[in-house]
């Protein structure tokens, strides 16, 4: 893990390949009426067969009872202690727009809402207003212009939008104007130290604009701004594990989130097979390969069950073609759960398995929550997962005399 | 573990008994053709026994994926953090050959090496020479006299040898001189800092003498020298636990490592039979007693997957005596996996026992890497190891109001 202090003498470059396929929301429980998980229903012969022959386990997240937004989620998969490494709300947002940052760049995370004729907000979130109708409103203040920094303004979904400011010296020490509550009008973006004033004074015209520009609507005629967030500067997978790591993922967020930790990100389709293409042509290339697979994870955000069961079972047809490859080592693992019950990301362990030669196949009954829980690897902090498929690929050294 | 803040308040001494019996290089993994780990195809009735009576489960010596040295293997097993109290490789390679160091003492781990007629490393081990042609070469090399310090000069296995350092004010803060690839030439041994000067005058002195007695030779003409470390400081165990702490080790290197945390070494022969005189003797004297069973690793490292299992049956039949002696707490653990399909260390967790009035008995199906990851112990931190022990012994009182 990133914190082993003598990560740096015990990683060594060979050629040997590593494949860890992040299933997002990965996890779930169980039907009220069945009594069985998204896993536990879906038909998943090929998961099920190589988890048999894998060594198993479950990771957590963050901690106990800590449920991870994507970005945590994802860091910690890759060694990265998650409260450490904590991305910036607006950066994230911006990635998951995949607007590209530069470095100094102050991404903000922005959202209509609704004001009263006395300037106080009465709706938070503009009644959630769709895209359609937002976007005009987004394309009105993308003509603002700003005192100290260039901006530019990037449609979201729904209610939502992203703004960057860029130029020389921008902090981001900045008050948030959502107050929080309906009731209260929107607060002013003060800055908080010397060193933000530039992005405060900037915000404030933004802000000042935005309503002079909305005025005269009865919904979405105010903005709020939170999540003031430059790229943080991270130690690079590369040059951690000395591995020449890629990315495949089909969402924008998991791509901007792999060039900051220093993968170089494959250019890819929509689809799982879309994804193993890319994998299959640059298989040569790289011996760390970072698949992103989506679908479960909106299923279960959409709290469909049975959505995510069709995911899981979509996933597991491309299993074969997967194993055809011959990575060293293969590792199936999820950054959270995404109970379908819950309709949002959870806290519960979520289902690992690594296989390689040297795992022993510890012959759990099948790729399940419950299943996964008998297995050798045991409950594990998901900041492991990466030094286990280090070492199950041969990357790492003994430590220590 | 020797990092609970409390510890010095909840340890109390008792006339109860310990004995940690450390299977070196314990764990394995399946042979491809029959699907049983070394553990799984030996017969071991009496451990079996033992373990289903037991609490069970599976230790990790370092972290997920770490596969560590007998030094930090055996570290955590007596308490101490193994990233935190890492012993020099100069240091656990003297104690390793039965050299006795005082403190101030540098050790130094060194090698013969084979130059070209330009001084250029063609070979970094000089052709891996036997011990019969290394040893008059470090006859030789033993005559050599440096300045500012006392020098000795220990025979090792093959190629390598020990030098020490006495004297006062010898620092280890000196560049080591292997240049790690071959076509480079010897480093010089640089102070790194001004408290290494000192050392760093005598072994250039020893080097540069070492080349011109060595000269004329085809192969191991020059020598390389790195792992400068002393003797660490460290909490004693009858310190931190208030034990009379005893140890009985066949191999010099464990005796060493066990004097080092303030356990009495025991004299003691070859053999594990041997190693149960002494314990018969000397039970009386001690409460806790580090009992080291070597063969088991020795066959993993060679890679001699029947060796192994024959090792631990051997120590199988030894058993019934360790039982009879009625110790308090018998705690049966592994610093580390030495899977003979590796013949190396592995990071794979490590089965575990411990047996006490106060253990429930699992029911395990077998002292194996499966059966010990059903048990009631879980998979912990080595470090834990040391404090189960200390529990199951009724030494410890309860922690807090």
């Amino acid at each position: 893990m990133i914190d082993f202090p003598y990560i740096g003498d015990i990683c060594r470059p060979t050629g040997s390949k590593i494949v860890m396929l992040v299933v997002d929301g990965l996890g779930g429980l169980p039907h009220p009426e069945t009594g069985r998980s998204e896993l536990e229903s879906a038909r998943l012969p090929n998961l099920d067969t190589l988890a048999q022959r894998s060594a198993a386990g479950l990771t957590t997240p963050v901690a106990p009872g800590i449920a991870p937004g994507s970005g945590p989620g994802h860091t910690a998969l890759f060694g990265y202690d998650p409260v450490k490494y904590l991305m910036g709300r607006g950066v994230l947002e911006a990635l998951g727009l995949g607007v590209e940052l530069r470095d100094g760049d102050v991404a903000v995370r922005c959202n209509f809402c609704t004001m009263d004729e006395s300037g106080l907000i009465v709706d938070r979130r503009a009644g959630r207003i769709p895209t359609e109708e937002s976007r005009p409103l987004v394309e009105e203040l993308s003509r603002i212009e700003v005192p100290g920094a260039r901006l530019s303004v990037h449609q979201g979904r729904d209610y939502r939008f992203v703004i960057v400011l860029s130029g020389e010296g921008l902090g981001t020490n900045v008050c948030e104007t959502d107050p929080s509550v309906t009731g209260g009008a929107p607060l002013e973006p003060a800055a908080l130290s010397d060193d933000s004033r530039v992005t405060a004074r900037a915000l404030s015209v933004f802000a000042g604009e935005a309503r002079k520009r909305l005025a005269g609507r009865a919904t979405a005629n105010m903005v709020l701004l939170r999540g003031f967030a430059k790229l943080p500067d991270w130690p690079r997978m590369d040059d951690v594990y000395r591995l020449r790591p890629a990315a495949i993922a089909a969402y924008p967020m998991y791509r901007g989130l792999a060039t900051l930790l220093g993968m170089e990100v494959l250019p890819t389709g929509d689809t799982f097979d879309d994804e193993l293409d890319t994998l299959e042509r640059s298989f040569e290339d790289h011996d760390f390969f970072f698949l992103h697979y989506k679908p479960a994870d909106a299923a279960g955000e959409d709290g469909d069950f049975g959505a995510k069961v069709a995911a899981l079972e979509e996933l597991d047809a491309g299993i074969p073609r997967l194993l055809s490859l011959g990575a060293d080592t293969l590792v199936v693992a999820g950054d959270h759960s995404t109970p379908a019950i819950m309709a949002s990301h959870s806290w519960h362990p979520v289902p690992l398995l690594v296989n390689s030669r040297l795992t022993a196949g510890d012959g759990v009954p099948a790729f399940t929550e419950r299943g996964c829980a008998t297995g050798s690897i045991g409950r594990i902090p998901a900041t492991s997962v990466m030094m286990l498929a280090m070492a199950n690929a041969g990357k790492l050294v003994r430590f220590g005399p």
